[in-house]
């Protein structure tokens, strides 16, 4: 995906953080990035133009939809330039040499802790210890040379802070993916468009919601045999009774049909975004 | 709702969890609770008859569907009898009789320490420090009577561990709501539905995602005038283009409308199951 030698990716989390394992996907494992503690930051970065791209996840298989980084998609104006989904596995992690009988405490982010309870059910001499951060649980652990400790965390933290792998995939749930989007500043050429034949493009729109009103919006797409992949309703807070809908449609915008479809729902929604046009990362 | 000294509810966390006070809010503040580890054992535990009702969270307006409670619902054969909403305000709480300016250390889940990243901002010489739980951490802290340290929790946690709130509302967002559901094992008796002017009901079903599929199923809706608060699409992993999608419509099982609806909309759909009609509790 064009020179990697002037592109630099900010993300949220350490390195190691699945997001890291996203933006090497997209691009390479040699990409340069930046990390950041919050995805405020990541598009700030992006915005200030310090960085060229961000990876951000927007939804996961298991907690839905972040709607956070919905939120900054509205507030600032960049583009989806692409999508890829990792699976959410969990490495037991130690500084290399340390065995398995030796640990007694597994430092982990919560979140990944809870999702390997099996593993906990099975040795109940290990004893889980929250930390902030999964990759930065490994960072730690090799920083202090724990000798009766492990982390859990991705395999790609394991490999950039040095630390073995000496259980694997200890995850409860092997149905945990996380969707990640390529945001840039500015949109792609239209030379680039609809070169590939899957496409997929984003939307955001608002309607009142009197009865009828997504059914009408459903039209826009049904007429034209268009297909989506994705619809969420959210309710607007501050505006009872309106509806933030989040869809994803099959086609690429420069397409006739995408393009109707689109003219087609300003016609009936109080508000819409096209967030980006973009060709999934396998 | 009923007689209070024969329910017991389970709730996944500690006492003092924002489950917990949805429990209250659904009953009273003397209801009779169980806690649980983790979601599963919540409904393992109503399945088992240890209890007589479940509260569990459902979605939150930051981090969207908890997919795993939808999970449970469509393995369980339970039905939802309420609806209630809790605000996530954190506070800051000591032992009581500990100043702020004592305070070097403060323990949290995170999620929640990130939630409050501006208090942390404004006050530089607090250490955020990672902990299982938000009431968890009040309940340590107790324990061990820290004289240095606080924790971010609910004020129903302050309340049942004998802390003092210091710091009120820190939290960075104040439109943070979590939704939660009320569970039995039965449903409801004619009598008592529909007896309210609000009702609502809450479906999933499944169907191949074909161009308009999604249309037609809105159409059971949309020809019988009926409302949607809520519609979310979730792709089936094992089944490459099925989706389930999780539905929210006015209207009380019991009415011809929606009774109507869910007829027409079992010709379209591959499967289909109604999780329950209930009147929302403010």
């Amino acid at each position: 995906m064009s020179d990697n030698s002037v592109i630099s990716v900010a993300f949220q989390g350490e390195l190691g953080a699945f997001s890291f394992s996203a933006a090497r996907k997209f691009f390479s494992p040699e990409i340069r990035v930046q990390p950041f503690e919050n995805f405020k930051q990541v598009f700030e970065a992006l915005s200030a133009g310090s960085v060229t791209h961000a990876v951000v996840p927007i939804e996961n298989t298991l907690y839905g939809s972040i709607h956070e980084n919905y939120d900054h998609l509205l507030q600032y104006d960049f583009k989806i330039n692409g999508e890829t989904t990792v699976r959410i596995a969990h490495q037991l992690i130690t500084v290399p040499g340390v065995s398995f009988h030796k640990i007694r405490r597994v430092f982990s982010h919560p979140v990944a802790l809870g999702q390997c309870r099996r593993f906990f059910e099975e040795f109940p001499q290990l004893e889980p210890v929250s930390f902030y951060d999964t990759a930065g649980s490994v960072k730690m652990l090799m920083q202090q040379q724990l000798t009766d400790a492990a982390a859990i965390a991705s395999e790609a933290s394991a490999e950039i802070y040095g630390g073995s792998v000496i259980r694997k995939n200890i995850e409860d749930n092997e149905h945990n993916f996380t969707r990640f989007f390529l945001l840039t500043k500015q949109m792609q050429t239209e030379e680039e468009y609809c070169s590939a034949d899957f496409w997929k493009t984003s939307l955001v729109f608002a309607i009142t919601n009197v009865p009828g009103a997504l059914f009408k919006a459903m039209a826009c797409f049904a007429l034209r045999d268009l297909n989506l992949t994705k619809i969420e309703s959210r309710p607007i807070r501050e505006k009872p009774w309106e509806y933030l809908f989040y869809v994803d449609v099959i086609g690429c915008i420069e397409d006739g049909n995408v393009k109707k479809a689109i003219l087609h729902l300003e016609e009936l929604t109080t508000f819409l975004k096209v967030l980006g046009s973009y060709r999934p990362t396998l």
